[in-house]
């Protein structure tokens, strides 16, 4: 397939403009064809307009209709695998392998959400009887599902060129919801964005859905995305991405005339706590599991482990040494973009030049470096030094981590009590650590959505329990998850129907639940009819 | 019980301050004793700290604890019952039996939600087991429950002292969740909202729960409620009332440097279509419902049908005679506060002076005339002069109602397009109207939480299919409702564990299911255990 570089709505396409921008090799920082155009305002209206006029009839067409959209969808993106691999790569630098298990997991993701709205039962369907003989007053017949919110925007994040960007999670769950969904690109990987763009076309055309069910918007700059958020037809976002971008748009949604749901999923440095049994029983095996996971895509997860609490013991010093080795023999990554790069060393450097820090270990610089390679960084200070200064806590994107070493117990529980908010925390340790630090668990679970035993926080599983989200600044709301099925609550609210015949309320609703699905009737979860 | 005056923060008094108020007679505009002592700063510090402390224990108390608790409550209002009505009657003017069944309705929530904590299965407990031998990798253990945010800030509401004030919807939600929560009583009505600040204090003691669970602050102003909603330890709040007042405190809980949940029920105007068939045959019966609908409870109810749509036709004619009679013969309704009453007056004499208005028609005053009465008014107009003017579709809080006269079907879906969000429409038909009227109702269910067929709006049933919420300005988020069990999950988010020893679980995750609550095992919904 040719590249356009032109804004796909719906059917048609975006018309060349003057402001046109292109991708970059993050390898080589040359220019990669085509150019790309930015959308203009007349075509966020279109694409608007659409999404709304799509809207009633796409939120109404069958679980099944929507899971073979959403499974149409992951074939089209799989048709074009080896050409959307081999323009990932290039616009982002990441390994194939890495490429081909991203594009499997968002074809997995559309295919999760085609399951559960095939299934059905995710529209929590509750109905509470009448009874006319109730005294005082008879009881009404009242009986509520979800809903979809209407056209949700998506933007796309640039360290998952397929996971998190056209086709998604939010785009996925949002489809699945029934929303129409307008994409804005993420600039950094245009080409990768039109291939997936294209799929979900073919998708929308090959299921005979309206055309405004999709769109996908491309800018250079910010002025689509902050004239998407404040569009009166959109009924909700989602971004994935830095806390400055994510925060300003949040802002934005919430301070419309009628505010949105708005998701930003942002900044988290995913605290790891290397318990004592673990550190004296496996420490080697854990210095080169903790090195391979903040190093993973070049550290540049929003789950990468970013400070790691470890107790002073004699028992250290072979973690720290395979820790130490692991750093200094690691090659440099090439970053996604020349921004990361730069503010990465720039942290970086930063850091170096603290008095508190007592040891930094750096990895090689690449023998032919590009202009966004990094090299590795691990950083190490004691618990005094990190408490008086709290720019250490804050994220470092990138392929670095920070070491903290501790006394006392107490010393990582005021640690934890004065955490704010992370996607995750990592407890690494025995089954009596773990029972010793009962009380720092309490803690965490206040502080984070997910917390890990002996794993690593990267890797996020696409599944039903996943909970991909967290307390403030991880994201602006702490009530949802980005990623596995119980995303697919982002995108609606509850509609009551009160005393409705039979005939006219939804078939979740009616009394012979046609569609066999769970229900909370009268108060008890039945599968059963209601007549 | 003899009334204090005082805030109730833990199981400490407030101190007696510079700041004192009163409560005031809306019938006779009398001050009625005793004085009421405006919370200091300090106050507002010392319940949060209190709360945030309370937060790690009560959190973690099982259902069958706090459903205790939340009957303990239920029984210590209901033991106190004859003086809070007879309070809520002076501070209120609203008759007895209306508050005598809002008491009834009061303990009815927290049962209900009782009933839903100690059952348990509200916790939507998720859980994906481990698969070792998954290619390319092995699939951790994954599993996820909902768990309570923190402490809660609720705002008591002038036109519901006891359903929607210190023990009403949101605070049994917010504490059946497992959430301390602060109370901002309503000035109204402080002595009500005192007796019942006592009764959960009683709870409290009684179910030897950290004092910190309950907190109840005065405040003749805005200011200690201002404060709550950015307080650092508070992590959500909820409020009922205007949508000036909602909307201010919306804007200060989303520009916090960690923006928490706001849930604000304000401005709805509650629709009402009454078809032809309808009108044809029992034009008299709607017109007396509909009265008694709008007038209900002063017509100070945030579900008052405060719009009637009616097509023109000769059958209308012994509607609307029954309906004017009503209305002329009706005597006027003392209104809460000065405030309201003044508002209402004030509305009501711009709207009598519109041009635009075609049939003004008032109840009677009443031949006592104390301060806050108010004169019942039924306005109407023609289609097309309420499209030509805005102001007519905004809410009217008091005894009113606006009848719009339309001639062609395609004038209300075009009125109904046009709506803003509202917590109900009202349909009054008959089945074939129904039918003939699907593209009304698809309109609708994008423009409200509650859609009622051949009922009233008013009368609110609480139950687990409720939902009292919708979108902007009904509510500032439409992803909930303020009344019935669903409630329940504006104040929890998820909480993921991964690969943890089933021991170190929570027992709603543990592979026993020794709570044997409904959970997502695998994808699928199960009581079993998931050994």
């Amino acid at each position: 397939m040719q590249l356009s570089g032109k804004s796909l709505i719906g059917f048609r396409d975006g018309a060349p403009g003057n402001d046109v921008f292109h991708a970059f090799s993050p390898s080589s920082g040359e220019m990669i064809a085509p150019p790309f155009h930015s959308a203009s305002t007349q075509e966020v209206e279109l694409a608007a307009k659409l999404a709304d006029e799509a809207f009633p009839a796409y939120s109404r067409i069958t679980g099944s209709e929507k899971a073979s959209f959403l499974r149409t969808i992951a074939a089209e993106i799989e048709r074009v695998a080896d050409q959307l691999v081999a323009r990932a790569h290039q616009e982002t630098a990441l390994p194939e392998p890495r490429l081909r298990s991203e594009l499997a997991r968002t074809c997995g993701q559309l295919r999760l959400f085609a399951s559960v709205v095939e299934e059905g039962s995710w529209t929590a369907p509750r109905i509470d009887r009448a009874d006319a003989n109730r005294k005082p007053i008879a009881k009404p017949d009242l009986r509520c599902k979800l809903v979809p919110l209407g056209p949700v925007v998506v933007f796309g994040a640039s360290n998952f060129p397929l996971a998190f960007s056209v086709a998604g999670g939010d785009t996925a769950s949002a489809l699945a919801a029934g929303n129409p969904v307008i994409v804005k690109a993420h600039p950094a990987h245009p080409g990768t964005s039109e291939l997936v763009g294209h799929a979900i076309r073919a998708g929308v055309q090959k299921c005979n859905l309206p055309e405004g069910v999709f769109a996908l918007l491309f800018d250079s700059g910010t002025s689509i995305g902050r004239r998407l958020v404040q569009h009166p037809l959109v009924k909700a976002a989602a971004f994935t991405g830095s806390l400055a971008a994510g925060r300003s748009l949040f802002d934005l949604a919430v301070s419309r005339p009628d505010p949105i749901p708005f998701y930003g999923e942002m900044a988290s440095t995913n605290p790891v706590f290397l318990l004592p049994g673990a550190v004296t029983t496996r420490g080697e095996k854990i210095a080169s599991d903790l090195y391979a996971s903040f190093t993973l895509g070049g550290g540049q997860f929003c789950t990468k482990p970013g400070l790691v609490f470890v107790r002073e013991s004699p028992h250290l010093q072979d973690f720290l040494t395979v820790l130490r080795e692991k750093v200094s023999a690691s090659s440099s990554p090439t970053l996604l973009t020349r921004g990361i790069a730069s503010a990465y060393e720039q942290v970086s450097a930063h850091r170096s030049r603290e008095v508190h820090l007592d040891s930094l270990t750096r990895g090689k610089s690449s023998e032919s470096k590009g202009p966004n390679t990094a090299a590795v960084a691990l950083f190490e200070t004691d618990i005094s030094a990190f408490l008086a200064n709290p720019s250490l806590a804050s994220e470092h994107f990138g392929p670095s981590t920070l070491l903290i070493r501790y006394a006392v117990k107490e010393q990582i529980l005021e640690c934890a009590r004065g955490l704010v908010g992370h996607l995750t925390a990592t407890i690494q340790g025995t089954a009596e650590d773990l029972q010793e630090h009962a009380d720092l668990i309490r803690i965490l679970e206040t502080k984070v959505g997910r917390i890990v035993f002996n794993g690593y926080p990267t890797g996020v599983e696409v599944c039903h329990a996943m909970v991909h989200g967290g307390p403030y600044p991880a994201s602006t709301d702490p009530r949802t998850t980005s990623v596995g099925s119980l995303a697919i609550l982002r995108f609606v609210r509850p509609l009551c129907y009160q005393d409705f015949p039979n005939f006219a309320l939804p078939p979740e609703l009616q009394n012979e639940n046609p569609l066999g699905i769970w229900r909370l009737v009268d108060g008890e979860y039945v599968r059963a009819s209601a007549c």
